[in-house]
């Protein structure tokens, strides 16, 4: 038997537990406020009431309006709806996109779709920290650029891009460009103003800060149109249709609203997780941190890399102590592929399948920070000793 | 203040309750069991087992493989998922789809975008009681024919379309043709079986059973191939990318498995309701019902028209009953069109406004249906006093 202590999930970039508030609202709304906001009855209005006050919620949190939300099924969907609805909208005006080369399967995917549709991308490089450079892409736009998605923290080593910035670039080259962020490991974690920032479109997950799965949103500037890529009953005016999920866009909501509630001791909390684990993991022999301490990176991400040990085998070493890590993004299943964010900052070709990935939520205490690095230094010499030269 | 009696909810075709052992479970994967299925740790193997779970109690449903089965944020994406998906597939091989004239929104807005695309639809008519005819069907496939959509049961009057037969004609005539079914009102009610009746692909939404919202799943036969429309990380076989609903998904499957099991006496507790109601409602004078009795047509839609008397002014007096009815579709949004469905089947010009839907759930009782036609025929003379000749 494994003594196994305390249990330490560090995998919250994955996903993360709902907060118990979300949770339980999320059960009223099944078993009790279950209507349909499109029916035209009491039940149908309460229904709306909570889409309604869910809006308002996530709203107030990014100081734009309630009717600039769009609720959809997760950050999945609401990445394709303003890669693929900006396309189809302004394919008249112009075929070239930007992006970067650290960006999750979410945006690449669906870029690489429109490729093959005629649009043409330009996908800039990063530098060793995972940043893109402001210069490269004010080279890059031309008068035929439709739109630019830079994701705002990278979910693999937590990089901070410089979104108001480079929102600002785009909008002196190109003032018709629209600008693009995938915010999925930034919300919650940034007070993110779109409207001071430029920022046109921004997606968001629900499961990534406490709240249900199956929960997103696409924050969708009044002055911006774009197609929807789901069509039928013209739910949230015309741009999502399909019932709306309101037990988990209430769900979000509220997780939205007790995320930003004491925002900056929940900040905190993480910065100080993180930093005590650089610290701990940095004074380690043979172990490169690929995140900065404090606001150089996000709050709730480091990635490292354990020289002469497997990824795969250390994450499974920490598993049976009760400490849970990602190898890799663990956002794509069945493609434990080498990351495209590792390589494109530099890391020597032997670190690649050697990284692991430690993400914190507030549900996190500092002393878990002890425990997974207690057990990685008590690991890294043993499996090491089992790894061929 | 009005008398209230017993609530009557007549509108599960819009949106149900959701089964409280359903929604313990969402609660529980929530909670407890959280992790991300594509994680590769034992948090991420309990949720990547729950969603199995699921697919394999879905599946029994219609005697398919659980890889067959797709899970979707809901019966929108499913529908938008077969059309676009078999049309972004195969357009190489032939750009002209069939469909019918009495669809739901989720499948002729993606056929109207299609057409918009330069693909052509053939939308097919229906005789008085809503039925596709075969003939008409024969008649229409042509060797470009790439897809049949037509759904299984109309979700405004009920009527259940000759689904085998329509899909045998399509084989016949062009065996590389697609078959799919939008199932939505169908699925629960019936006892279907996609391999036998050669259905390639079928369209459910969960919360239509007493699921939870935002969920729903594409039947997509193995030897069938379309492209995703939502692209990211490949989750459920590059199919459908997004982490995984795992709540909702665990939800729908448990669903799916209570609506089936002691199905036979499920509907004839449904159908009971649909034939005290209908009779009930033929007796009433200027009462026309749209809806078959017994097998006719579902068991859980009445359609009936109240001459003399608007639609909307009839519900919200139910309404005030605690009787909720829905009218017209009422599943899309701030869309109070005249329903395509009852002009199709030749309804009076002057009743399309008159019309109301009585829709039935498990949770409903045989008298539910006297409560609800003593309302009715306590108010429509009072209404009909007020109304404009």
């Amino acid at each position: 038997m494994q003594n196994v202590q305390k249990e330490v999930y560090f995998d919250n970039a994955a996903t993360t537990r709902v907060f118990p508030e979300a949770a339980e609202l999320v059960m009223k709304m099944m078993e009790t406020d279950y209507g349909n906001p499109s029916s035209r009855h009491i039940r149908g209005m309460e229904a709306e009431n909570a889409v309604k006050e869910a809006g308002e919620r996530v709203a107030k949190t990014l100081r734009v309006k309630p009717s600039e939300i769009i609720f959809t099924s997760g950050g999945t969907e609401a990445d394709n709806m303003a890669l693929i609805g900006t396309a189809l909208k302004r394919q008249k005006r112009g075929r070239h996109i930007i992006s970067s080369n650290i960006e999750h399967a979410a945006i690449y995917k669906p870029l690489e779709f429109l490729e093959k549709q005629g649009f043409e991308v330009s996908f800039l490089p990063v530098d060793e920290n995972g940043h893109v450079s402001a210069e490269q892409l004010a080279n890059a736009i031309r008068p035929d650029t439709i739109l630019v998605s830079i994701m705002y923290v990278n979910n693999e080593i937590g990089a901070v891009e410089p979104i108001e910035e480079l929102a600002r670039i785009t909008k002196e080259k190109n003032a018709s460009c629209y600008f693009h962020t995938d915010a999925i490991q930034a919300y919650g974690k940034y007070d993110i103003r779109p409207k001071k920032e430029q920022i046109d479109m921004l997606s968001v997950s629900g499961h990534k800060l406490h709240g249900p799965k199956g929960t997103g949103f696409l924050y969708l500037d009044e002055r911006v149109n774009i197609s929807p890529i789901l069509l039928g009953g013209g739910q949230q005016r015309d741009f999502r249709s399909g019932t709306e999920n309101v037990p988990g866009i209430a769900g979000l909501g509220l997780a939205a609203e007790l995320y930003y509630k004491n925002h900056a001791a929940h900040v905190e909390k993480m910065t100080a997780i993180k930093d005590r684990l650089i610290d701990r993991l940095s004074a380690m022999e043979g172990v490169r941190v690929n995140s900065g301490k404090g606001l150089l990176s996000a709050p709730q991400i480091v990635s490292a890399s354990f020289s002469g040990v497997r990824a795969e085998v250390l994450l499974h070493a920490l598993e049976e102590k009760g400490i849970y890590v990602s190898s890799g993004s663990a956002c794509s299943s069945n493609h434990p592929a080498i990351s495209g964010t590792l390589r494109a900052i530099g890391l020597p070709k032997e670190l690649l399948d050697s990284t692991l990935r430690f993400s914190f939520g507030l549900f996190n205490e500092p002393e878990d920070a002890d425990i997974c690095a207690d057990a990685i230094a008590e690991l890294l010499p043993v499996l090491r000793r089992f790894t061929r030269r």
